[in-house]
């Protein structure tokens, strides 16, 4: 049983009270707790030494990172941070300072997006450090963007570019939550969400829970340098062991924003989006189409890409 | 440095903006989100593995046992919960059936405060099970009781019994919320805690918050009858190695309220208790003094109650 069974097991029934908007299984939870003209935006996220970090990552960005993950998610839903605890789990012996500079980069960010930092706690964690930020959110009543929404017919989009993140993005990243509200704000966004586990898999979140497919125009997708760099040449110290196209596909932790809006919206999207944004790529990469799963449109041909993606598409010799 | 020192270090100069109405510090972060009548309390606590409970711990008492930690916390601060995330570190091997059986004893106990768990994730900790809970709830505006402001001439109160915990209360206790509503309803509570760290350790909480001290009556101590059974006979197999005065004073984990009132209030508010939980101790211990630090008062005089507790006490032939 892997992570997905497992929630999806745990997650079936939970208990549910009449402040429950949105429970378990979008990028946060969303309450209704009697704020006039606003909803509240509750989400969890950890990090785990040897897993999103290693002890040489310098600990301002290990901290940088844990609330960066949580911010990001915040966005998905097209609202603002406001308030975050932070648990710390720690090995028994520690150096202070460097918990310290954990803080600091964690604080920095928090001061950026103007969120309180209201407390936490510190615990034993004998395997390792694990950060968990806890974050509390607003948006306003009925403008949350969820990730079911998408329809047949729809553009795709993603900003920013995809792939390679472990060469440094995934600890520097901007959680795009201005652009997010901005795109909220001026469009009808049918579906978001923000690229944790690689464009493919959370492509799939968005499908399943519209009952929808997509088809992917690979030439489209917004590659990134990092991505570049590892796939070529295949092989070489250093390689990804991916083509470039395939990193963009499936590498993690890209944190970008991946939404969809009506074919008809696509342009003035795009454009508007140029104006607002000019130095941040956005890149239309494909449409929803009736059906499941993702369609993958390249020079030779259309291909079904599997759940799994990496040794389906190796297989097809991409 | 220990963790009280790490954390004051820490916590000394966090971000902050116009929300927070009391951030680190106290049982809860108070946040004020625009609810009309009512603040957001906003709590994280973790159990480890190890620390908390064991491998051998039935699973549905390990995932109670986080949720009610942490529903402890919001009665501290007379307030209702409302909605809970679970974050649960895993080992790389697992076996399902147990986390699912964690669940069992959240979700249970969830239902009984109607609770919402709302989400949150699992994630691979490779030194044990760790969960950690982020919580919140909701308090009448004004309502809320804090940690600081006893006055001298208060007394002093602590609900049901201390001391032994580990025995196996510390895996049933009741969190006293609807206890801590009707305190705070019915009368002018001046301080208020829920006993996690030992009776001393939490009553000097109050103490330097409300910068006063403390006379104990050693007498009026709830003693459990765990404590008191493990400590007879003294150094026998299973003895905790305390006389049950000092596990009263100084085990972890009793989850009781702590508060004071004004003395004029003492004898009305424990008559009115007595009839509206009748199966419930509730004990006088002691009052509020000028100056610093806790007094305790037996049979031999009146000492000084250190701050490390234990050595000292013993060291006193108690």
């Amino acid at each position: 049983m892997n992570e997905f069974e497992l929630i999806r097991r745990l997650t079936r029934s939970l208990p549910a009270n009449a402040a429950v908007v949105t429970g378990a299984g979008d990028d946060c939870a969303v309450l209704d707790l009697g704020v006039p003209d606003q909803l509240i935006l509750f989400k969890t996220d950890a990090v785990v030494e040897g897993f999103h970090f290693t002890r040489e990552t310098p600990p301002e960005k290990i901290g940088r990172k844990a609330l960066a993950r949580c911010l990001s998610d915040i966005a998905a839903m097209a609202g603002t941070p406001t308030a975050a605890l932070v648990t710390l789990g720690l090995p028994e012996t520690f150096d202070p300072d460097f918990v310290a500079r954990i803080y600091a980069g964690l604080n920095a960010l928090a001061e950026q997006h103007q969120v309180a930092v209201v407390g936490g706690e510190t615990t034993t964690n004998p395997g390792g450090i694990l950060i968990s930020i806890a974050l509390l959110g607003l948006v306003g009543r009925g403008k949350q963007i969820l990730r079911g929404g998408a329809r047949a017919g729809d553009a795709i989009f993603v900003t920013g570019e995809l792939g390679g993140s472990l060469a440094g993005k995934h600890l520097d990243f901007a959680p795009r939550l201005a652009e997010a509200r901005w795109l909220a704000e001026h469009f009808h966004l049918h579906a978001m969400l923000d690229v944790s586990d690689g464009l493919a898999g959370d492509l799939r979140h968005i499908l399943e829970a519209g009952q929808v497919g997509a088809e992917i125009l690979q030439s489209a997708l917004p590659v990134s340098r990092a991505a570049k760099l590892r796939a070529n040449p295949p092989g070489s110290p250093g390689s990804s062991h991916k083509s470039a196209a395939l990193a963009a596909l499936t590498d993690g932790e890209d944190f970008e924003l991946l939404f969809t809006v009506a074919s008809r919206d696509a342009v003035k999207l795009l454009d508007a989006w140029r104006k607002k944004f000019p130095e941040l790529k956005l890149s239309c990469i494909g449409k929803i189409v009736a059906g499941e799963g993702i369609l993958l449109r390249n020079r030779t041909g259309t291909h079904r890409f599997a759940a799994s993606g990496y040794e389906h598409f190796r297989g097809r010799g991409q």
